[in-house]
């Protein structure tokens, strides 16, 4: 008799989205009459820019013409996007990274979810609290979390790291050294970031220790302050100790065109061996490349047009950022993040825990946000907003909230 | 100190189309002047057809409007997608199978190797040989085959059946049991299949030893003969012991395009655990949908002109094989293969090795093929061709061989 995965059964409840996706649908079936404006989960609002829409078109017209159809593209990514990428995100920052250590995927959550199959079972990982939820769900799969204690909210092997308030949100280092980092910089969920010098500590400790991290940089085009890092390689020494993961979600609005990368120098080996290797095997293996016209899309990004919408793309995002996070502030309550970040993470009023104020601003201001508890324990009496909504249903929503 | 996931540093060598394409670049550029015919691979050449370009365009530019724009699709996939697919390739096929059991993806390719982490490590898992070496690598990298034994070409906890011309590759019940059984029909790489009659015995052997069946359907397009089924559930009780995935690389040329779906019935169940409710919660946390554009072509395939398109797609691919099988018989060669399949496998001539064949074909005939021993131990001394080129190479390529 064939057995099941048994770590999969350790997973309390669904995923945090998949929760709020029901409670919204089962409020709405209650209240056709409502309008709801979803500031919840980060996904974006604004059409893809033209040069985009362009590089669109024209490879779709690419592949219905035999001379210049294309079949399974480059496991690892085609060159004219990993150059692209290469000179634009790495090279023009100053970062030593090449092309072929850029390794072109369907987007940041799958690479998130699945780098963890490189490592041993009885790696013990560290995370920041609140988290995005993948990094934990996706190591629990993997049998490397232990149990989870749902008085504590917490996994037994799991190093937490708390970012709050209290220490500004800056991670300190663990009493226990863990094998395995997560670290997002800016940060998902709170909003937040650390300064370059500070992420520099993180890499120093991370090759004093052995240790690895996996660094999300999904957010990086957000950044507005001259201190901080655009990407880990900015760091001395991230070479040999740091895994960097991007995404074209959040700067170029591809949330529902699928578009992500991972960097592994040839540098990061463990004992001896590659990890840029593995990865590669991994592709190879249960991967069979990003879409041609996709990766035609990103290219795109990168060009002079292309960079000049993706300005104006998160300058859009950033104003409703401003707008939520000074309406918020307006209306008397604590909040953080939106500087560096799309996400404005805020203490809920009168003590409610974060699922209370979730029920009352969907019952009573008819807007969605994402409990600050569902990302970890320290989440808790927190909330989180998104930037990535209209500007409109922005300031509707804070004109709602400032009339509770 | 971290430590990887060792189970990688037991796989020989790369992927065996990875060394193909390393052994064809060297070869080029050795021989510059030298035209050579791919028959090697098995992706496609033809164009997308007007029905997808059409849907492509259209899709595209929704995602240039912010009216129509889509950011996330749903994790298991959009229902104009799901509701196409259940209505012609299940409801049609007398097939009792509902549009949310079927979960679309990146492609087949991708659900062939992430399905295995729904289960245990110690499940015993059977395989054809020759097989498509996704389905072993990605247990190997699961921990779940034991070593390596490269004298025998095996691994010492995979239960191979060999499939050969002396069993008329029908695979015989294995004398151990095993939990997990990974069947392809019509055949990767031989080209060949099984009648209904004989799937259904398989399903039973499963239903009464407790084990799966995880069932690759990715060429089902290409059956001409009537007692073969297009899918595991035409067969009785294969709701309660089978997976199926299935793929549009290779009816709609998808290829470069990235689509597929895997079919994991309610009513599956180990132990009383939903593998349905599992597969989803992998969805959930590891992947974010495949790309709305591209579910849009998906969609275009099953309308009534996307699906003429199909045959005359298949009809143009099979018209290769008949080329090339009967060509490689008119060369006084032992063929198999080619009627349900797009493959054809051919016993290498004068019991040469499979990988002897390769070079030989390379050097004096500027044809890629692909050596049958790199899809297991029993492929030893066969040679796979694919009917996917274009129909003058194919032909031209034919000529070449023959002329050896």
């Amino acid at each position: 008799m064939y057995k099941i995965n048994t770590n999969y059964q350790k997973l309390p409840g669904s995923y945090l989205f998949s929760n709020i996706a029901k409670k919204v649908a089962a409020f709405q079936e209650a209240n056709p009459d409502k309008e709801i404006i979803r500031l919840g989960i980060g996904d974006v609002t604004r059409p893809l820019t033209n040069s985009v829409i362009d590089a669109l078109h024209k490879a779709v017209d690419e592949m219905g013409d035999a001379d210049t159809f294309r079949g399974y593209a480059p496991d690892l990514g085609y060159d004219f996007l990993r150059d692209a990428i290469c000179k634009w995100d790495y090279v023009r920052r100053g970062c030593d990274i090449a092309a072929d250590e850029i390794f072109v995927s369907d987007g940041a959550k799958s690479d998130s979810g699945n780098i963890q199959e490189l490592f041993a079972t009885d790696n013990k990982i560290a995370v920041c609290d609140p988290v995005y939820p993948v990094y934990v769900d996706s190591n629990v799969m993997g049998g490397r979390c232990g149990n989870y204690d749902s008085t504590l909210e917490k996994w037994s092997d799991i190093i937490y790291m708390p970012t709050t308030a209290e220490n500004g949100f800056v991670p300190e280092f663990p009493k226990e050294t863990p094998d395995i980092i997560y670290l997002c910089f800016p940060n998902n969920p709170t909003g937040t970031t650390i300064t370059k010098a500070q992420l520099q500590e993180w890499v120093d400790y991370a090759n004093k220790n052995g240790c690895l991290i996996i660094y999300d940089a999904a957010y990086e085009a957000y950044i507005s302050e001259e201190d901080v890092a655009h990407s880990i390689y900015e760091c001395e020494g991230a070479k040999t100790c740091a895994i960097e993961i991007r995404s074209f979600s959040k700067n170029a609005g591809f949330t529902g065109v699928r578009l992500g990368f991972t960097v592994v120098p040839k540098e990061l080996k463990c004992d001896g061996v590659s990890l840029h290797d593995m990865w590669a095997r991994r592709h190879g293996t249960k991967f069979n490349g990003a879409p041609y016209i996709i990766q035609r899309a990103g290219e795109a990004v990168y060009s002079e047009a292309g960079q000049k919408e993706v300005q104006e793309l998160v300058g859009y995002y950033m104003n409703n950022a401003k707008t939520i996070r000074e309406g918020l502030k307006d209306a008397g309550l604590e909040v953080y993040g939106g500087v560096n970040a799309p996400y404005i993470w805020m203490k809920t009023p009168d003590k409610m825990t974060s699922w209370e104020f979730f029920d009352y601003l969907l019952e009573n201001a008819c807007v969605v946000g994402t409990p600050g508890s569902g990302f970890g324990p320290s989440g808790e009496h927190y909330f989180r907003l998104t930037a990535f909504g209209t500007l409109e249903n922005s300031k509707k929503a804070l004109e709602r909230i400032k009339n509770l």
